[in-house]
């Protein structure tokens, strides 16, 4: 046996893949993660269940995966702008991470998902591992830039600084306890970094 | 008939009304919301389900009740502490607050009631109006007289103050993405009070 592929093969690989991926996203929103089967996720992605074993173990591992690639394809929040003003950059993102999480069809799977990840422990420790602490390392690195720039006090707990940023937007759109507008990203970048002056 | 009830059996109404609340945290924290029946709350309670049915209509408002007992118990936090220091205040009301969170006895039903809130918004408005918002009136007039005290910035949005002491917390506890210590209560305390400085 080779483990050589045609183009073609490979092409239908990486459709087949990508429709387990969507159709897995699909049904954790539509039904929730407790209820999600190989079974329905094959039948949506019009692929056989062998398919979907021979690339992974488990049903969570397909799951987490599925929920990585829309981080990946999502993912530009992730990479920080830098044009040198701090501020400006952190508006940006934080505008943009607003508007998505008031968006309904972004927000439900990222819901859905947080529920098991706030449900399971040690869901939440890969979730951490895999996706949360490597998106933060690459927010970390832009805050460390406008650290040299003279922008933020150079003694910020960088992961303080992030909680601060961030958190506040994450439990109002959790609990629906206040509106997520543009205004609302600025005074979370406005007061952050209030907290945080040099 | 009459309305009227002895003492011994006004008492017995009572003892039933606790027991089947707490019988209903405890299945709520072992079993999720979904899946706690009015049956089994009966069955742990020792009353039968008429019992029930004569003080709540449904399984949801039962729920709901019981938790907001559990805030009536422990709602000591509500209430902030005006010693005339408002950061010895909050580090105390944050530390406490922490340590509730690190307690894994006191967490789990609290984590269980939350995983419902943010899966059914009919339950998250009940929760903000009945619950949320009387607790952060409370601490709201707090930072009031902070703001009169000149502790606090006079414009300060006491919403978003809330949001800076409190979602990080939360948002640490939910995702378990980091440690619950006094440090970190204090650290909290410390730079929300450094970004609404007057």
């Amino acid at each position: 046996m080779s483990n050589a592929q045609s183009p073609a093969t490979s092409r239908r690989s990486e459709r087949s893949r990508q429709a387990i991926l969507t159709a897995t996203r699909e049904l954790v929103s539509e039904v929730g993660y407790g209820k999600v089967s190989i079974e329905a996720i094959a039948a949506r992605a019009g692929v056989g269940k062998q398919t979907i074993y021979r690339w992974w173990p488990s049903k969570g591992a397909v799951i987490f995966d599925s929920f990585l690639a829309l981080s990946e394809v999502t993912g530009q929040e992730a990479a920080l702008p830098d044009t040198g003003d701090l501020a400006a950059d952190l508006r940006l993102v934080l505008r943009a991470t607003v508007a998505e999480f008031a968006d309904p069809d972004f927000e439900r799977p990222i819901r859905a998902l947080n529920i098991e990840i706030i449900h399971d422990s040690e869901l939440a420790i890969q979730y951490r591992e895999k996706l949360a602490a490597p998106v933060d390392e690459i927010k970390k690195a832009r805050l460390r830039s406008a650290q040299e720039a003279g922008q933020l006090d150079p003694d910020a707990d960088l992961d303080l600084v992030l909680e601060f940023l961030y958190a506040p937007l994450f439990q109002r759109w959790l609990l629906r306890s206040g509106p997520l507008t543009a205004d609302y990203a600025d005074s979370l970048v406005e007061t952050t970094l209030r907290a945080f002056r040099p």
